[in-house]
């Protein structure tokens, strides 16, 4: 049998269900730590597994450039090459080959491009994309499908998307259908309801195991984008897993679940690790924070990571001060541990059939937190500087995604060690959002 | 009863024994891996603990600036703040403030400088010293020492030790002694035999827990570092630990436990860690080094490290090309474990009397890995530039502790991608040798 998906329950229309791969079955909804380059940045497989994620995904456009997926093949997939015996989803490329790749050139076959790390010339077609990620060793296969910018006008959105439904269906072509693995087709058309609604009967035409909310994040902000999805998972086949790529903050998490979505990724928990930003059930705090200095407390009670469990704030403040690499390493760890427990606590609710009030004693939690820092502000007024930067409710992903800083956007205030996402530059290639 | 050192076995000048500490007790020889400024460098504490390292070292110049000794007081001292349950040495700071601080003006009663980090002023004497490692809640407190630059001239090394043996009696003075603590006196003189006993009549005169030979690895050559070792550690008290500072290389570890050396420490696992330099049982190899970039083989086969048992060494230099933290993580873990492992492994052999057979099969590993890269040079001469830097012998530190790439020094080629040690360079503090 292909991958598939089953559902255990419905609440309104969160859904609790399985993913059955051929590396496992992984309970849905699910948020996948992003592996980018063959490792989830700053953790070991190991640590990966202890936060409780079950599933991870991997970017076949920097593996495609490093170490290459034939090689990737030859080390036996991506899977033993990276100790993660879980099942793993890989990306078609096609997103980075739009944000990150050098000189890109777009024909009705493919994309022809410059590698950003060393300038060599590559092609991506529908059929070399599967391809890849066969040699990749995927569970989950993406179709290669065009991203275009936002905003875009309804006759580009319906240009590229048309486009992509012609790859889709070049893609169902070239995929292998193997025992327990699967290829997903990508819903586009921007922000268009009749269009996401011509690209579902496209796809669902095909026929794919599974299918993702594709062309989301990527500027149009928290209320578009759920406005997208309230038009879009309705219509997908509901026996089938429904994946909302490159989303998103915790907020934007329950938001996809509470609208029928059952598999996420997003960078946001391993880069906001490296940036010192940790997401705690008081909402989110930047640890260089002054404030930190001498906080004996723990980072977040609810939390079973080693960073929580080990260590106090004081000590996470003093290790990106002192820009040691363990600081990045717990934070990330925390992080994606944050996440994990929050799908945890989704599919319990879900299955309880409480899951507006577990929604609603989490949100909570951020408010709780964000009227203590301001509460904090008030009594001391003179430490403003200071103390912004602490716990503030969780902005919306698709609203900034890389322009969050966690000062309170309505104090004026911005602590001069308030870390922004940083923008890429040079060489360094960022991670993905999808 | 204070901190204290029992003998096991002896196998010609080397001894096994236990360290008997507050914290634990340590089986010697031990290497100690070097946790700068309240971290071992890119791993957890239940890393490090993974490796079989039984104590740590931290470092009193660091952690007095950055996070400062009394805040880590506060916090309740450094084995809670970092995580760790075993013993651990601080270092006195002596050796850091003469390598790091800036504009350092010393005086008979101790030394004033100017913080590499933010150029704050600060001032360090004998009691001040022991003071911040009480603070630090160390195991193991050293002495603080006038550290001189090699060569020096007799005169000034006379000099030197004579102020030290002062500083020792005032550091003596100011310990305040404890269940399971004690303090280390620091033998000094240089490459000058009669100073360096000397130092050491001077020393057991005042009476210390454990006596360290101070002084070496700074540029002296390893034969010149064996050399006094040779005339020191026979004059040390059998009776207590004979700790060597900031020593070394697999094989200057090998030649201190010849002598009668007890307990190491080291930057240079973990350094070489994070500069892609992995220390085998065939020797030296660098994981930059396109001769692995399809290498499906175990790092090391001896090793039970995760970067042995679950990686290849195609992915390790995978991960070191694409810039991943994960590279710098898993061989610093490894080479931690190979420290760990040649410990345990001399220690073992002295108990069972059979200490030079050990050290003879651990030294004939090295040779043969590198007469195979040797080999391999031959076999293909045109790939020489490709295959510099694999396996070579495990070179002298003292030598030349900041220059040694793991290129065959003899053969005139190096490799682009061989990375020497880096040098220190503006705000970017290196960790210390001793």
């Amino acid at each position: 049998m292909t991958l598939h998906h089953t559902l255990q329950a419905t609440d309104g229309r969160a859904r609790a269900g399985t993913l059955h791969t051929a590396h496992g079955e992984v309970p849905t909804p699910v948020f996948m730590p992003v592996g980018t380059a063959g490792t989830v940045k700053a953790m070991t497989a190991d640590a990966v597994r202890a936060t409780g994620a079950r599933m991870i995904l991997g970017n076949t456009y920097h593996l495609m450039l490093r170490p290459g997926a034939e090689r990737v093949g030859r080390l036996g997939g991506l899977h033993r090459m990276v100790d993660w015996d879980g099942p793993i989803l890989t990306d078609s490329g096609g997103f980075q080959v739009m944000s990150l790749a050098k000189l890109r050139k777009m024909d009705r076959d493919g994309v022809t491009f410059r590698s950003h790390v060393d300038g060599s010339k590559h092609r991506l077609t529908p059929e070399r994309s599967i391809e890849i990620q066969h040699l990749l060793d995927a569970d989950v296969t993406m179709c290669l499908d065009e991203c275009i910018p936002f905003p875009a006008t309804e006759e580009e959105a319906a240009r590229a998307m048309r486009m992509s439904m012609l790859w889709a269906a070049r893609c169902r072509e070239a995929f292998v259908p193997r025992e327990g693995y699967g290829l997903f087709g990508i819903v586009q058309g921007g922000v268009f309801p009749e269009l996401r609604a011509e690209s579902v009967r496209a796809l669902t035409e095909i026929g794919f195991e599974g299918y993702a909310v594709g062309g989301l994040a990527v500027g149009e902000g928290q209320e578009i984008m759920f406005q997208t999805l309230d038009i879009t998972t309705p219509l997908l086949p509901a026996d089938k897993a429904h994946y909302l790529m490159g989303v998103g903050t915790p907020s934007d998490l329950i938001g996809g679940v509470r609208r029928g979505i059952d598999m996420f990724d997003c960078v946001m928990p391993t880069r906001s690790g490296r940036t010192a930003r940790a997401y705690t059930s008081r909402g989110v705090m930047n640890m260089r924070n002054a404030r930190f200095a001498d906080d004996a407390t723990t980072l977040d009670p609810e939390c079973n990571c080693p960073a929580c469990t080990r260590h106090t704030r004081a000590y996470l403040h003093h290790l990106f001060r002192a820009e040691e690499m363990l600081g990045p390493m717990l934070l990330t760890w925390h992080n994606i541990r944050y996440y994990q427990r929050l799908m945890e606590r989704l599919r319990a609710a879900i299955l309880a059939g409480r899951f507006e009030d577990e929604a609603a004693r989490i949100e909570a939690g951020w408010e709780a937190g964000a009227a203590e820092a301001a509460a904090l502000k008030t009594v001391v007024p003179g430490a403003a500087a200071a103390l912004a930067g602490g716990a503030t409710p969780l902005p919306g992903n698709a609203a900034a995604p890389l322009a969050a800083g966690d000062a309170d956007p309505t104090s004026g205030v911005v602590a001069a060690d308030t870390v922004p996402f940083p923008v890429p530059a040079g060489n360094e290639a960022p991670e993905s959002n999808a």
